[in-house]
Parts: C-alpha cells; structure tokens; sequence
C-alpha cells in the first residue's frame, strides 16, 4: 500500500508554481519552450532522479522518468496556456512525483513519469505527445508556427544538449493521467473525483483571408475588400448554418484573430483566425469540417477576397481503457466512498494520444466554478489530496491483480 | 520665380527612402518614434540647417526649419504607418526642402518647413499637429498607446535632448501642404494635380468588450460570454443601423482588433478595437457617433458583456483658405494647363490642425490606383515634379501679390 506524503506534494505544487508565476493569484504563464518551461523541466529531471529514476528528454522535449523495469506510467503536462492556472497539468506530473518518491521510499511497484510538451497547443495541439505517439511525424510538426511566427524546429533547438532519443512505450504496462476537470461539473454535484469514459475529439484549422489593404479614408465602403468584415460575416454565417447541426456539447470557438496590419487607419488586408471544434462523435466533426470550409468559401466569393487553410489539427474521439477505469472506481471508492462520478471529458488530453499506444485512463479533481486556463484556476487542498490517494490506491490494485 | 532642381528632389525622396526602407517595393516601415524616423529626421535637420534654415525639434518632436523672417510654412510629415509608402507625407517635406534649398541659392521670398510627428496616428490622430496646433494638450496626448501600449510620453522621451520649447505659428503668413491624393481619383480622369477645397472629419476611438476568459472544450456555448462573438455582433448591428444614415461618402473602419488572450484554444476574454468614421459633415460625424455607443450598448447587454469606451479623438470637417486656393489654381493653370481639379479630401492631414492656426490649403499629386498606407503605394516622376512646380510657383504668386 503506496502511502503518500500529503504536505510533501502540495509544497511540490507550489514550488513548481515558482517557475513562471503570473503575479497573480495562483497564476502562471510558463508557455511550452519558454524559459520558464525548460527551468521547471530541469527541477523535475532533477526530482526524478532523487526518486532513482532515469531521466529522458525526447526530441520534443516530452521528459520521462523511467523506473527500471517495466512500469506503469503516470503524468501530464508542466507547459501552460499564455495565462494558466497553478494546476493544470502541473497537478498530473507532481501527483506522478509524489507516488514514484513514495514508492522508492517505502518500496512498491516500478512507477514511470511522462511531462509531456507543448500539451496547451502553443503550435500544434497536444504536439509532445502526438508526436510520441505517432499522431504527427516531428518534420510535420516542425513546421508548426506560434501565434509570432516561431517554428516548433526552430523552439525545440532551445532545449539543447538536454534531448536525447524517442523513449519506447513498450516498457509501460499502461498510463493513467490526473488532472483537474476544466469544468464546472464535479464543482456543481459536490464531488470529489471523475473518472473518465471517453475524451472528446476536436479539430484545429487556421483560416485566412486575403482581402486588399487600403486607406480607412479614401478607399469608398463599396469598393473594399476588407479582411476584417470577411471574418465577421464568415462568423455569422458558420453559427447561422451550425444550428441544426450541433448538439448541447458541441462547441465551436474563434479563439485567436490576427488581423494585418492592425491599423485604425487600414482598411485590413489580412486575417488569420483559429477555427477549432470539439464534439464527442467523430461523425459530427467531419460535418462540421464541410460546413466550416463552405461557409469560408462562401464568404470568399461574397466579399471578393481569397481564402486558404492551414493544417488541419486533429484528434478523434476516444475511449478510455475498461480495465484501467475498474481499477480507478475500486480505488474511488475506497477513498472518497460515493462522492465521485465517470464522465466525458470536453477538454483534450495528452491521455488521447497514449491511448494509442497502451491502456490509458484519466482521474479528475473538481475545478472550482469550472475555471480553467486562466489565472484564477483553483482547486481545494483536500481535493487534490483524495485526487493522488484514488491514483496511488489505483496503482496498487492493478499490481496486486497483475502479479 | 523660383526654379527647383528637379533630380535633386527626386534624389532626395529616394535619400529619404533608405530611413526604413521595407524591401518590399519603395515601401517603407517609418512609424513615429522608431530608430528609422528618427534618424530621418536628423537628416532632414541636417538639410534643412544646410539650406540656410534655424533648426527646432518641438517638445513632440515636430521638425521645424525656419527662415529669419515672417515666411510661407510648407511641409506635412516623414512618420508613416506600419506598412507605408515611399511618398505620402514624406512627399510634403522633401518638395518644401527642395524649394528652400532653390531659394538660398536663387534668392526668393523666405520659406519656411515643418516635418510634423506621428500624423499617421501610432499615438493618437495627426498627434504632433494636434498638439502644436492646441488640438489636443500635451499631458492629454502623453496619455496616449500604441497597439502594444508604450505611451506617447514614453515614445517622445526617446527623441531626448533634441527637443527644444515649442514654435509660435505667429510667424507664418500660411501652410501649403503638397501630398499623394491616396484615392483613386486623379489617377482616374488622367489629371496631374488636385487642389483640396475641403478635408473630411474624423472620429476615433477604442471600444473594449470584456466577458469572460474560460477553456474553449468545456465551456457549454449557451454560458460563454465571448468578447470575440460580442465584436462580430457589434459589427453587425452597426452596419446594419448605419444604413440609412450615411452617404456614399461616409466611410467607417475596424482597422485594429486587440483579442485577449488569443489562444485557439481560450475562450477571448476581452477585444479592445479601434472604431473610426469620417464624413464631410460634422452633423453626420455626431450622429454616428450616436450610433455606435448605442450598438456598443445594447451588445453588451445581450451579450452579457461589459463594454467600455476609450478617449474619443477627432477632428472636424474643415475649408481651405480662398486665397492660397487662388494662389493654387493660377499656378496650376500655369503649371499644367487644365489637368487639374478641385477636389475633397477623403484622408486626414496635418493641415486640418494647422488651420485652426493660420490660413491653410493643400496640393494633391496622383496615386498610382489611389493605393495608399500600403508598400505599393506609387506615383510616376512626371506628376511629383509636376507637383513640386505648382506649389513653388504658388509660392512665388502668393509673395508677389502681398510684397
């Protein structure tokens, strides 16, 4: 029975929380391949290794902390959103921390940790470990671009001599992934733990229009080709034709707009926008997709100016392992009784490209009034507690029952 | 009669066109207060000193050579927008230079030349006339950001121990300002030169809309409070409330769009944008005005938003002076025979500030396709020195009929 140290893990959380704090409340702005990144990746190689794991840095970046024999593996991510919470990711790799140091203490199954890179999408979506998993090649992904025109080559080569080669996922009987929910729901029912069913998929696209950059004073309204006004009639025009199409989950979100030159006085030439979707049935998806790329084309015609698509950034709808979730349940309720629920995640996790390589499941704890990435990001102590006990209880289970 | 050297002027446009050349074109990257402009303007203080003239920069940084007398001022500006052309104010300056240059060497009345300071608004509208010409005061407009919020203060300090007290306009008899029409219009009927009878007025302010910043996969659609959906609906419901109000004349402009935090994966939190009109009539200008807060209003409402309104800037609607006009046309007729028309202007310029100070009128050359605030903006040689000719034999008729 792996017992952990309770305060030992919430003082690893607000240590890690150091590493690009926001300045405000429990916030942190530690985006994938910032400074503060790659100096929280180096303190937790380094905490690995106190927990007499072999510390591995992929070419991505993805840090691994490999225990000597075939293990279970455990962790999320440590990159955060522009302006991210304390927890996040963070929550699923300290929790990993905390049970590998318990472990070598007092003995105990050979746990693994993964702090997967780049899980917020600063150039792709979920790219570390979409790349590890073999959902994206590395020289597809290297052309990905942030939001300033940073490839993902070129923001990797600022790890350095750390990278060593791809870590194989033959040696990991499993992976579970804690983290918190994103969501109001646990908040809402007063529990304390979700296990998760099925991730939703989601689609990621950058769209642009091309229009004719002019003067705001002298080019007449008639005669503009005005990028700004093609996004706001594509907008329209996409809610107006996705009515009879959504259900209550599905969302659909223009997240990130970058309009050139940015000038009051320019009528602008240039727009490019995010189109991202998610829904839980990958039917719907591909529907969406068509009625996204009519509506821009539509748009096109309308408004004389040209379109293009970026990449299409994807991943499918997935369900998580029934053997691995059996294992969460028992462990739930034995440490929090009846005050825990399964549930569908509308948030992506690095847990949906794993589940391409070996069983996977996740553990929620609840977001309190469901606010996520954002500086005001929380989740109770006593929470996040029980969270780690149901994954500890989780791990033993399943080697008492496999050995 | 004074005769300019015409491959002079045109050397020294091209001079001027090396301070941030863009390598696109004869495009050119100036904005107020970069390096680019301001080495430009240490140039053009150079020449201006060689011309024979006392050289003052102005606590904004307006440029001023001044004769030793009372004199006709001639200039407009060498600041551009983010993405300039080679002519547009810098054609003011350089023709101005050009004709001082030709007076110290042939004798002719006293010229005098101003290169005002961020006409093309980085800070505020036409700033460094609006202030000189008590538009605006000096502690309102330090107030002043850019789109990455430096302050006008911030950006003037950078011009340092240049800066010298402030010109008195009591000097000048008037202002000619020769510029690029930046429309399409004298490139259509094939004429070589516009004299401005009127400049359009403007209103320009930043609106921000703030809702709230959550995760883009589990917040339900029906509880977001979007600011990017509250813009598009803005748009909207402005263009559509617009309709019965405007002429063809009128003109209204999104140039700039500010989302927060721009994440495709974040539901935008706040958009703070840029909202301009223009109409030649300052009736037209109010009730627009109306119209906007109204719209601005009543989305926030629907939309569960906050909305807020920046300071508002504008100038009004404003007549050239008869006599200069008269001094315009005789020189034109001499000049270019017929090709030549009377003419509104749909941009803003420097010299709608300065009239409030003296008697003012302005000079239009052609606009190759009326492109403007763009790299391609272009206008043939034979039109610039065209051009250059008028508005010195103006020079020559407005001091033979007073001396």
């Amino acid at each position: 029975m792996i017992e952990i140290n309770a305060e030992r893990f919430i003082l690893s959380l607000n240590k890690l929380r150091e590493f690009g704090k926001s300045g405000v409340g429990k916030g942190v702005v530690r985006p994938a391949y910032s400074l503060s990144d790659i100096a929280a990746r180096d303190w937790i190689a380094e905490q690995m290794q106190l927990a007499g794991l072999k510390v591995n840095f992929d070419p991505l970046g993805n840090l691994f902390g490999l225990a000597s024999m075939d293990s279970i593996l455990l962790g999320s991510h440590t990159d955060s959103q522009p302006e991210g919470g304390w927890l996040d990711g963070s929550l699923g790799v300290m929790a990993a921390l905390e049970i590998a140091r318990s472990v070598k203490e007092q003995g105990g199954p050979p746990v693994s940790i993964v702090n997967f890179q780049d899980e917020e999408g600063r150039f792709g979506v979920t790219t570390g470990s979409a790349v590890w998993s073999g959902n994206a090649s590395i020289a597809e992904a290297d052309q990905f671009k942030d939001v300033n025109g940073i490839s993902l080559k070129e923001a990797r080569g600022l790890m350095g001599e750390r990278c060593a080669d791809f870590v194989s996922p033959d040696q990991f009987k499993g992976f579970i992934e804690m983290h918190i929910e994103q969501g109001p729901q646990l908040d809402i029912k007063g529990q304390q733990i979700g296990i998760v069913s099925s991730i939703v998929g989601i689609r990621d696209m950058k769209i642009t229009f091309q229009g004719e950059q002019n003067h705001a004073g002298t080019t007449p309204m008639q005669v503009r080709k005005d990028a700004f006004q093609s996004l706001s009639l594509f907008n329209n025009m996409l809610n107006q034709r996705l009515r009879n199409i959504v259900t209550p989950q599905t969302v659909w979100t223009i997240g990130q707009v970058i309009i050139h030159p940015n000038a009051p006085s320019i009528v602008p030439g240039q727009v490019t926008f995010s189109m991202q979707w998610r829904d839980a049935e990958l039917d719907r998806l591909l529907r969406i997709d068509d009625i996204v790329r009519s509506a821009a084309l539509d748009v096109a015609k309308e408004m004389e100016v040209s379109v293009s698509f970026g990449t299409m950034l994807g991943l499918d709808p997935v369900e998580m392992d029934k053997n691995l979730m059996g294992a969460l349940e028992y462990a739930a309720n034995k440490t929090v009784g009846s005050q825990w629920s399964k549930m569908h995640s509308g948030a992506l996790h690095d847990a949906t490209n794993v589940a391409r390589l070996m069983p996977t499941a996740m553990l929620f704890v609840p977001s309190i009034s469901g606010i996520s990435h954002s500086f005001d990001e929380n989740t109770d102590d006593p929470d996040l507690i029980s969270g780690i006990r149901v994954l500890a209880t989780a791990v033993d289970y399943l080697y008492a029952n496999v050995n």
